[in-house]
């Protein structure tokens, strides 16, 4: 067996074995490892290197688990930790952009998503792909109170890495204090606390030079 | 200021920012970014490299997620996320330990986690950290039914990379079919269907000369 025969030796193993609704699970049980090299822009906090997907959506679902009490309204925890779980798999086709990217590139990426979520959700039973693409949907729209809490969580942890390295990224791609001002403004929806605190951080973050230039 | 003094000074801002219960929550959540330098035994599918314990908890969330209708018997499935995206956090201190090692080391490594526990746990406000010692103490002790499908989650994940990349690991420590055979036993509490899946991809894994030799 090779390398690249590996997956469809593998789902063919397993539904002679366990039968093809178990195959059909385990092939997006393997698929999803690829999110493990789609890298993003926060550096870790020692600074050694870039944040993967898939340890960043371990981050989040664990800042809802301990910042459920700063919720702007009752959240359903496990709905909301599943959201988290899933919100970036679709990049493992669309890749990762940078929140503060203007490119055409960056534009194009909603449909690259779409396409992604087809792909990838589709590998599992139709129930279940329907569920995973139904709550990814629900993340982004924006629109339950547990996606917005989701979201403040997504938008909440690259930030604080960011101040935590002292503006390693702002100051790399040039981002200024009031695009960050801007782009963290959608926290509130989720969590009014963790707004306030973002924008004191902000604040703070000027004073202490982490900011870009333009 | 310097990076050395980041966490005590980010703690002292949000603090005075935010109170104590919020500053107290942020210093367990940039605490616990040091997951995704601990790595383990595991490689990715890729083989490019081992995978690290953040994205490994994250797969076995999902996995649990996935592969909720095998459980043994009914689980409390955010009870059982929780714990899996937890049970690693302790080798942030105690550091990880290779399922087949037998060494003076792997016998310390209990008493190791318990510390472990104790300091990174104890992060958090009081009653966060009681809730978050007891579920990771029920993993520990693998007696209810939601531990039990946690850990045959964190059994069989592992196992599925080994399969799939030809026993890179196994045959890199030595290690042989029925000691493989014995370690994925504990399957079987959690999810029947999953160890009988496992049991015969070691025999097929066996035919195929995926194992070390002694």
């Amino acid at each position: 067996m090779s390398e690249a025969d590996a997956p469809s030796d593998f789902h063919k193993t397993i539904t002679d074995l366990g039968g093809a609704a178990l195959a059909d699970r385990l092939r997006f049980v393997t698929e999803i490892d690829k999110l493990k090299g789609i890298l993003r822009q926060t550096p870790l906090l020692d600074r050694s290197r870039k944040e993967n997907d898939a340890e960043h959506s371990w981050h989040l679902a664990m800042m809802a688990c301990v910042l459920a009490d700063y919720a702007a309204s009752e959240v359903d925890m496990l709905r909301v930790i599943r959201m988290l779980l899933i919100h970036d798999i679709v990049e493992i086709d669309a890749g990762d952009t940078f929140l503060y990217d203007t490119s055409a590139a960056a534009e194009a990426q909603e449909e690259k998503e779409q396409a992604a979520a087809d792909r990838i959700f589709g590998l599992l039973p139709e129930a279940q792909a329907k569920e995973f693409r139904t709550l990814w949907d629900e993340f982004e729209a924006h629109e339950s109170a547990d996606a917005q809490f989701a979201r403040a969580m997504d938008r909440t942890q690259p930030f604080l890495h960011n101040f935590l390295t002292e503006g390693m990224m702002w100051q790399q791609h040039g981002v200024q204090a009031d695009q960050v001002r801007k782009r963290m403004t959608v926290i509130a929806d989720g969590s009014p606390a963790l707004h306030d605190l973002v924008q004191s951080l902000i604040d703070e973050a000027e004073t202490r030079g982490y900011f870009g230039t333009a």
